[in-house]
């Protein structure tokens, strides 16, 4: 694969064959793990998380130690120097001398595309703001690949909150790539970004807007996403939204019976808890294939870099 | 042993046999530790700790990374989901697909009994709430096996707050399973918990209230505890109580020539600085002997998983 | 070479000779950096900051990394016992028993000398309050070292705040340490530390107060500091100062052809971003040049400890 140096700051940096390349790799570090262990060795990766996270984190530091590989890094602005003031381009510069590959989340919208401009380590987003999250898409297109075998035909419908997910938008673009893809879009009024949706109109994507129970009904992967306080104008609204597009179970009496349900996690009320004992259920597996996504991924990115 | 794969709640998880089996495999790694590096290479333990730690977190990963293992997690909620409002449950239940084993500290009642519900992967109590701290009673015994010879048949003083204080808890349920035990309780009014109290009778320790003095008089082990200002209903309780269990110098005149200082650290005023330099002060030996300890339970916990 | 086994404090603890020696091996990592990977395998460095840090505590992690070694510690008090009114002394006593050697930050001065005192691992000083960071002083000599080829004759102008910059000191101190050896302080009031300036003209440094403009014309290399608000007595003095000794773009065109501009980091407005362009500007690769210094250090002092 070409993915050797390159930084990933969007789902579009890859193409479809490099995906489904990423794919078969991932696939063989979940059944012989062990052949890839010491495969990175004495290389270092940054993580650089300007907020907060449990899974991007985590996953991707076990899948660097994983490979036999090392990290180095902060969970938050906490203890590191940026408590003195220094800028986010100081820091990066910084930090590249300091590593092999960085891994940066931040609540700005293209902070990672500044930071592959600043520096020659490989930049991978973990998550720009409301924009972008391609690690995240990797790992839904990865689940929906084992669970249903191929992406191509594929109907997703997508809950909730379009506007603020930034997992959304590289989902979406991701989705793209692939032949016969069909889109559900349900959602209280917070719409998909324009120019994500043209994006994937241009490609050749179905794109229909829906209510939630016939979003239900049609779907094979429901991708339902949190209503993200934080990024709503105000409380009054939160409270507005969070319950309308709540996944009940019993609307899911509805779905089809290969119905998967995935969601990038963490959860609030859109998902209750008593959906996690039904088969479609698929959202923790979802969080777990994250580590075998990330190491195929740190593997084709920084062998020989 | 038969320790592989199991989960460590309670002390009581473990058999006597197993306690000395552990103890056996403790000293040969303060032996020859260069024996054991590497055989937990490529395992990772995940730290979740949601609680401050310095000891218990630090020497689980000083351990871990003996073994030539590595390790993922965090040491407060800061910087994790969590700050999003995800749930304990669903941190778990994610977190177990990046680890093969876990260590979780939570200000909860039950939190590593809840986790151990949840996932398949052992779940190491790193201490829950007011109740247990198992690897904590197992390092105490340890350092009494090591300095003294032998467990059964000792005197053991429990100083101060005998309720607040699960290092305490899993102590007496830990020495419950030797022979010949003799404890001497001296708190303020600060009980041992009544199930923790009757399980020990019930097992056939000599249990006795006693003075200050007279605990410092008779025992060959003084096993002081912090009077836990977070843990009490006001701050007058606090001031009360802080200074009523001292262990003064002076008053250590009184004691056998071969007693055996411990606690469990951090300390406060309790235990005055005074008395580091008396030959009886083994609190610090007792806080090092954490990593043999920890190194044991991971290495037959995780081999082979 | 004798590092093995020694505390560094202060950068007086390190004679000429060693500098150059660690120097020497220094350069070797940074072209055969495979040749020393495994070096420290199994040995374990605490990093144990007490005050926030990005460039001394990620390449002192990056550095113990890239020898195969690992590490344990905190990046605040945030998580750890501290929180629970553990004292600074029992801190690390008790971490001693968890690690080979340890790093340590700390607001107070003379922590690190304190540490030293109490526990037999090596201790290095990574930064103690506003007296010393010997480590940033290796990396700044070890890169004048690199650029100019050697450091005996160098002139060196000192600009900004010489009062509270803790790596002026060191690196006065070690400045002192070379033949002919010119200092230029150019200070807005906050002057150098009469003990640290005594002892460089009691080593044979020439020292002599100038302006910013002769400073820059007359230097080979500028070595700029921050103004530390944080060690400030008011924030008018801070705003009074900060812009006094601005390395403005203007004035670097009466600079020498072949001037070297270094700062320690983090820099705020006295180092415009204009001029990280200019030829002269070495700070980004002087950071960097902290992997392979500290790998080196490392390397001697830990090595069959």
């Amino acid at each position: 694969m070409k993915l050797r140096g390159r930084d990933v700051v969007s789902i579009t940096d890859l193409s479809r064959e490099e995906l489904d390349e990423l794919f078969r790799t991932a696939r063989l570090m979940e059944e012989r793990p062990s052949d890839y262990y010491g495969s990175l060795k004495g290389r270092i990766l940054a993580v650089l998380f300007f907020e907060p996270s449990t899974r991007t984190r985590l996953s991707f530091e076990a899948a660097m130690k994983r490979l036999g590989g090392d990290v180095v890094g902060f969970s938050s602005v906490e203890g590191t120097s940026l408590m003195k003031g220094e800028s986010f381009e100081d820091t990066v510069r910084t930090v590249e001398g300091y590593c092999d590959a960085m891994v940066i989340r931040h609540p700005a919208e293209g902070a990672a595309a500044r930071a592959a401009e600043l520096v020659e380590v490989p930049v991978i987003n973990g998550g720009d703001g409301a924009r972008e999250h391609p690690t995240q898409a990797m790992v839904d297109l990865y689940t929906i690949w084992r669970l249903r075998g191929s992406i191509d035909g594929v109907k997703v419908a997508l809950l909730a909150d379009l506007q603020h997910a930034r997992t959304v938008n590289s989902l979406v673009l991701a989705l793209s790539m692939y032949r016969d893809v069909k889109l559900l879009l349900a959602t209280p009024g917070l719409r998909l970004r324009s120019e994500v949706y043209e994006e994937a109109v241009k490609r050749g994507v179905k794109v229909e807007e829906v209510g939630l129970k016939e979003a239900v009904k049609e779907a094979e992967v429901l991708y339902v996403t949190r209503v993200q306080r934080e990024r709503l104008k105000s409380e009054e609204e939160y409270l507005r939204l969070k319950d309308a597009y709540r996944l009940d179970p019993s609307i899911l009496k509805e779905a089809r019976g290969d119905l998967i349900i995935l969601h990038p996690l963490p959860r609030r009320e859109e998902l209750p808890i008593e959906v996690d004992s039904f088969k479609a259920a698929k959202y923790f597996q979802q969080a777990h294939l994250g580590v075998p996504v990330r190491m195929a991924l740190l593997y084709e990115v920084m062998r020989g870099v």
